[in-house]
């Protein structure tokens, strides 16, 4: 048996997310799919994490085992020739025995962006969250800077997730407007050992509040103390969020 | 009667072009319903040039006359109100009476985009033509070079338009590669007083045939002074058109 680390992107606005779900275009059902045309028999492919329904990936890391004679290169060109238009194999690497793309996983960076011109921005539409009203980003940025570190998490992980324990550590987290002519664009990145079920969304939606001056800077720490979920922001929608890159 | 000048952006994936045609969704026709609707009588809207099935534009220019008395902020507003979301209008000026969006244009610059990765763009698969082959950017330049100035472009105009006259004036035409890491998109631009119909897309079809090595840096010349349609390459796909701006 021979193990197998897939790096791929996928537009994720018409999946229902990762995980496989019976009658839905999910991005396993569609990659696992294509594995058993490829190497002749069902191959499991276990991502570094779910990724809901219209949540992008840049670099998705997704392991699988298999037998197959095929050289990295051959399944990498095979992928891509029998994968629709939406998803795309940046890269294929040969893992040590017993690879797991969950639990080998170190940390995670996810980027959400938001597009805050009062004119809609249609090229990007499907991967931005558009706000029609400036936001203040350098003071959503000030207010980011309360999550760092190693805390509980609760106040920002929505109901539905088996988890046991909701502490985890954020290594970074950033707002920035991108420079002239794409200033009205905004991303947050956020990097962390792991997160919670809709976590990155929970903590974009509290700081949208800051950025339309709704709430005071030192909000997003009450809420984090806090511990409740219903305390934070709205959950931001799916589609300004893109995972970015897996740490091994 | 006042005169009013739009500039608007379009995604063209999901339109039949500019141009009103009977059962097909069309620039035209949506931005006529919406002015219609705002305006309460029917305005003819004129572009400064019809773009074809699948073609973008990051600024087209569109006149209409109206007796309205909403002001351009209001209908600004009023009109990404209204339309879909794979239109949006970037400003709306008062023009000098009689202002003509067809007559009064100056100049055009198109911008037409390649990736040349052997990886699957999957984000910009909308607005790319992807050759899945390096292609050789600084051939394609020089090369491009011959067609600057005054010339009677026959060989690079497609069966079915109605002209006088096949000359037109590329004042500039340069394809540079982007700087990393977005090295895999290939820029071709080219500015003239006018362009003929589908000039750009055979223009860049000829162009990918040096840079794939196919055809001598010299080729394009010989095209040009052949005055014949089918010397020249192909018509490179509707996808990865945009019109970036028309000048008054």
């Amino acid at each position: 048996m021979r193990f197998f680390k897939l790096t791929i992107a996928y537009d994720g606005t018409n999946f229902a997310g990762w995980q496989f779900q019976p009658h839905q275009r999910t991005i396993q059902a569609t990659l696992e799919a294509v594995l058993k045309t490829i190497c002749g028999h069902d191959i499991p492919a276990t991502a570094s994490g779910r990724t809901d329904s219209g949540v992008h990936a840049l670099a998705q890391v997704v392991g699988f085992a298999s037998p197959t004679r095929h050289t990295p290169r051959v399944l990498l060109q095979a992928l891509n020739a029998e994968l629709p238009d939406d998803i795309s194999v940046l890269s294929v690497e040969e893992a040590p025995e017993g690879f797991h793309a969950i639990r080998d996983a170190v940390g995670k960076r996810y980027r959400y962006v938001i597009n805050d011109s009062r004119v809609p921005e249609i090229f990007r539409r499907k991967y931005i969250w558009q706000i029609f009203r400036r936001l203040d980003d350098e003071a959503m940025h000030r207010a980011a800077q309360a999550l760092r570190g190693t805390h509980d998490f609760s106040s920002f992980e929505s109901a539905g997730a088996e988890r046991t324990s909701s502490v985890r550590t954020i290594c970074d987290i950033e707002v920035r407007r991108l420079p002239p002519p794409r200033d009205m664009e905004i991303h947050i990145e956020i990097e962390a050992d792991g997160f919670l079920y809709n976590m990155v969304r929970a903590i974009v939606g509290t700081l949208v509040r800051v950025g339309k001056g709704r709430a005071a800077e030192t909000w997003p720490a009450e809420v984090l103390a806090a511990r409740e979920r219903r305390v934070a922001g709205e959950t931001s929608p799916a589609m300004g969020l893109v995972l970015l890159r897996v740490d091994y």
